[in-house]
C-alpha cells in the first residue's frame, strides 16, 4: 500500500511575537515568551489539532532594540522538556547553534529530551547569523560563514555518532543474573576531526525513534549543502510559490546527488498568514498592518541580514547602497537575495525596505482561500508542509478551527495521529544504529 | 520574631543507583535512570513529604565499568524542567560542570528553569573530577585542579552577572502606550576576565527568587574556598560527626572571613541510611550488605578518587601504596583524606579498600534511632540538613513515613511549606539586582 502524501504542520510558538506590535493583542499575555503555561497551552492546542510538532527558534544575542519575543524568552531545551511531559503525541523541535556549544552537551540534552518525550524530539541546527553572539562566548569575532558551515557539519556528525553509543538491546537489566549492561554493545566514538575530538561514549540509550529529527534552516549555498547532507527536515522561507519551488527542487536534487532518498527530507516553509472569515476581512487586516509601516524599523530589519548594518545613513530614495565592502557573514543567504533583487529590479533603498523590511503575508484570505494556497504549494512541490507562526491568538484559532478541517476534508491532513514519534509523524525512517550490523555479524559468527 | 532553625532535606534521585546491586530491588524499574515517570513520581513523593528540594548529580564521562545509574541517565536540565511542571513547590537542583560549558548557555538554561519552575531552581556547581571527561570536549588533558577552581569562580560570577541583565521592573508591557521594555533597565555585563569575556545581556528576566540557588560540592581546600565565596548551600560528605563538625566550622568561618553571613550558607551532607522497623533489623541489613563486600570493586572505588588509578596491582595486605607520583587532579579532597587516614592509622591497602571502597552507612537503625542521629548532627552543627540518596524504594518510603514524622513531632522539620521558592525553603535571602541601586539613585536624582 502506497502511503498518500499529506501536508505536515508545525506550530512555531513565538510568545509575544517578533513584530513590534503583535504583543499588544488584548488576549495575549504580556509575559507569554517567559510563561511556560502559554507554551503548554498552545502546544496542547496544536496537539488537539493534530499538528506534527511545535517549533522553538532561538538566538544567543540580543540588543536593546531586539523584538519583544527576542528580548526575554525561555530557552528551547528546558521549555520543550516541560512541554514533553504535559503533552502526549506532538513532536518537539528546538533550535540550538553549533557555533557556541559542545557536541557532547548537545547530544546529551537532545538525547535526554528524546527519552523524556519518548521519541518526539527534533533539533533545528543553526550556525547563528548575528556576529554579536561571538562576544557572549569569549570570542572577538564570529566564525566566518564557510567555517560555520563546515563546523556545523562535523558537529552534527559527532552528535549523531554519540547518539549511537548504545545499541538498542544493550541494556539487559536482568535482576536474576545481575547483568545490567551487555558491555559489548556500548561503543566509544573516538572522533578526531577538524574542529572536534570527542571520545564518548554518551551516557544515554536511544529512544523509540532512534535519534532526534534533524531540522536545518539556511538558505545560502553552504546552507543548502548542509541541509542536503544532514537534514531530515528544512525550515525555509516562503517568499513566493516560484522561489519555494526552486528551493524545493534544488534541495532535493542536492540530496539525491549525495545518494539520499529525497522523500526523507521534508521541506517546510514558515508561514505567517492572515486568515479571516472572508477574503475581504483578511485584506482589511492586511491593509491595516501595512498602514502601520515604520520606515526606521524596516531599515533595521533589512540591516539585520547584514549584521545590523546601519542603512539609515543612506539617501532613502537613492539606489540600494553598494554593500560590496560588507562581509556577508550574518544571514548570508538572505542578504544575497536582497542584493540580487535590488539589482535585478533596480530598487531604491525605500523600495528594499518596503519589500524586505516588513512583515510579509504570503497567505491572506478566508479559510478556503488559505487552504487553497497551502494545497497549491503542496501539490506544486513548493512544500511538504508548513511551519505556522503562533503568537497572537486569533490567527492560530482560525487556522485550527477552519483551515485544518478543510485540509482534512480534502484528505490533505491527518484526522488522527497514526504514530507517537516525530519521525513517525513526518514519515521518516528510524536510523539504524551504526554498530548494529557488526554485532549481528559477530552474533552469527558466535553461534 | 526569630525563626526557629529547622532541618533542610533534599532527595538525591539516583534512578537505578550507583552501587552495583541496588538496581536489582524488585520494586525498582530497571530503566529508572532514563524513565522520567520514575523521577516525577519520586519528586512528588518528596514534595508530599515537604522536602526542600530534589537533587540531580551528574558527570560528563563514563566507561564500560561505570555504575548502573552513571551508564545511562537523563541530563539534569531537561529532567528538572519536566519535573518543574509536574510539581508545585519543591526545589529543583541540578549539577553542571564549569569545566566544559559556556557561562552564557548555563545562565540561559538555569535562568529558564528558574522561570519555568517559578523560582525553584538550583545549580550544583562542580568542576568535574574525572580526567577522561577532557576527551569528550576536544581537550587532551583535563584542566589542572587549581585552574578548575579559578575557572569555576569566574564562571559563576559571570553567570550571576548575566542573571541580573534585567532589573525586576524592566518590562512594562503596557499595551496602551505600546512600551514593552524600559530599555534603561536592560544591562550588558561586559565581563572581561582571565577565562571568559562575556558581553551580555542575557535574554531572560529574573524569577521570583531573584536568582537560582548556588550549590557547591568540593572538599579540597580550593573547593572549600570556592564554596565560602559563591555557595548558598554545600553538598558534603558525611563520614563522621566529628569530621562533619570540622567541615561545618571551617566552611562557615571561611565565609565569615569574607564578610558573608554564615547563616546564608546551608551545609548539607549526603546521607544513605539504613532504616528498618527496629535497630536489629537495620543491623541485619547492614551485615548482609557488608557481607557482599567485593574487594575488586572496592579497589576500583578507591582508585576513582585517583582518576581511576589501578590499585589492584599492589600487594593487598601491604601498606597503602605511595601515591606521591600521582597528580591529585581528580577528586583531590577525597584522595587527600584517604592518604592522610592511611598514613595516620598505618593502614594496609585492604584496610583502605574496606574503609573507603565500600558503601558507607552513617545512619543505621530504627526510625527513632536515625531521627536521633539526624537531630544530633543538626544540633551539634555538623549539618543544617541532609541530602538523602533515593534509589531503591524501601529506604525512601520508611524515611518519609517514619523518620520525617518524628522530626516534625520534635519541631525539627516543617509540617507544611511556608514558601514556594527554593530560596524561601532554605531561608536564603533574595539577592538584590546589582543594578537596582543605581537606578534608584538616578530615579531620585531625576525627581
Amino acid at each position: 500500500m502506497t502511503k498518500v502524501r499529506q501536508i505536515k504542520l508545525g506550530a512555531m510558538l513565538e510568545g509575544v511575537g517578533t513584530d513590534h506590535g503583535r504583543w499588544q493583542h488584548p488576549d495575549l499575555p504580556g509575559d507569554a515568551s517567559i510563561n511556560i503555561d502559554w507554551y503548554i497551552e498552545n502546544a496542547k492546542l496544536a496537539e488537539a489539532a493534530k499538528f506534527d510538532f511545535v517549533f522553538i527558534v532561538d538566538s544567543p544575542y540580543i540588543t536593546k532594540d531586539s523584538a519583544p519575543h527576542f528580548l526575554n524568552r525561555l530557552e528551547p531545551l528546558t521549555l520543550l522538556s516541560a512541554v514533553a511531559v504535559t503533552t502526549k503525541t506532538i513532536g518537539l523541535a528546538g533550535t540550538l547553534t553549533t557555533s557556541y556549544w559542545e557536541p557532547y552537551n548537545v547530544a546529551r540534552q537532545f538525547g535526554s529530551l528524546d527519552l523524556i518525550s519518548r521519541g518526539r524530539a527534533g533539533w533545528n541546527v543553526v550556525t547563528t547569523g548575528l556576529e554579536g553572539a561571538a562576544r557572549n562566548y569569549s570570542r572577538d569575532e564570529h566564525f566566518e560563514h564557510g567555517v560555520r558551515y563546515a563546523r556545523a557539519e562535523e558537529f552534527v556528525s559527532v552528535v549523531k555518532g554519540l547518539w549511537d553509543s548504545y545499541e538498542d538491546d544493550a541494556f539487559l537489566r536482568d535482576k536474576v543474573s545481575g547483568q545490567f549492561l551487555d558491555a559489548g554493545k556500548q561503543h566509544a566514538l573516538n572522533h578526531n576531526g577538524t574542529f572536534f575530538s570527542v571520545a564518548g561514549p554518551l551516557a544515554l540509550s536511544r529512544s523509540k525513534q532512534g535519534q532526534p529529527v534533524i531540522f536545518q534552516a539556511g538558505d545560502s549555498s553552504e546552507g543548502r549543502d548542509l541541509g542536503a547532507k544532514i537534514a531530515d527536515a528544512t525550515f525555509t522561507i516562503s517568499e513566493s510559490l516560484e522561489s519555494s519551488k526552486g528551493y524545493y527542487r534544488d534541495l532535493k536534487s542536492r540530496a539525491a546527488a549525495l545518494g539520499r532518498d529525497p522523500d526523507q527530507i521534508v521541506v517546510l516553509p514558515g508561514i505567517d498568514p492572515i486568515v479571516a472569515d472572508t477574503d475581504e476581512a483578511a485584506q482589511e487586516i492586511l491593509k491595516a498592518r501595512q498602514g502601520a509601516f515604520d520606515l526606521d524599523k524596516a531599515l533595521v530589519q533589512v540591516g539585520r541580514a547584514f549584521n545590523y548594518h546601519d542603512f539609515k545613513k543612506y539617501p532613502i530614495d537613492g539606489p540600494f547602497p553598494d554593500t560590496s565592502n560588507l562581509t556577508l557573514n550574518s544571514y548570508k543567504g538572505h542578504a544575497e537575495r536582497i542584493i540580487k533583487v535590488a539589482k535585478d529590479e533596480n530598487l531604491t533603498l525605500r523600495q528594499v525596505a518596503e519589500r524586505f523590511g516588513v512583515w510579509k503575508a504570503t497567505f491572506v484570505g478566508s479559510p478556503e482561500t488559505v487552504a487553497d494556497s497551502l494545497e497549491l504549494w503542496f501539490r506544486e512541490r513548493a512544500a511538504d508542509g508548513f511551519i505556522l507562526r503562533v503568537s497572537e491568538p486569533d490567527t492560530f484559532r482560525i487556522f485550527r478551527e477552519k483551515v485544518v478541517p478543510i485540509l482534512q476534508a480534502r484528505g490533505l491532513f491527518r484526522n488522527e495521529y497514526e504514530h507517537d514519534t516525530l519521525r513517525g509523524h513526518l514519515g521518516l525512517s528510524i536510523p539504524e544504529n551504526r554498530y548494529a550490523d557488526q554485532t549481528h555479524i559477530s552474533d552469527v559468527a558466535a553461534q
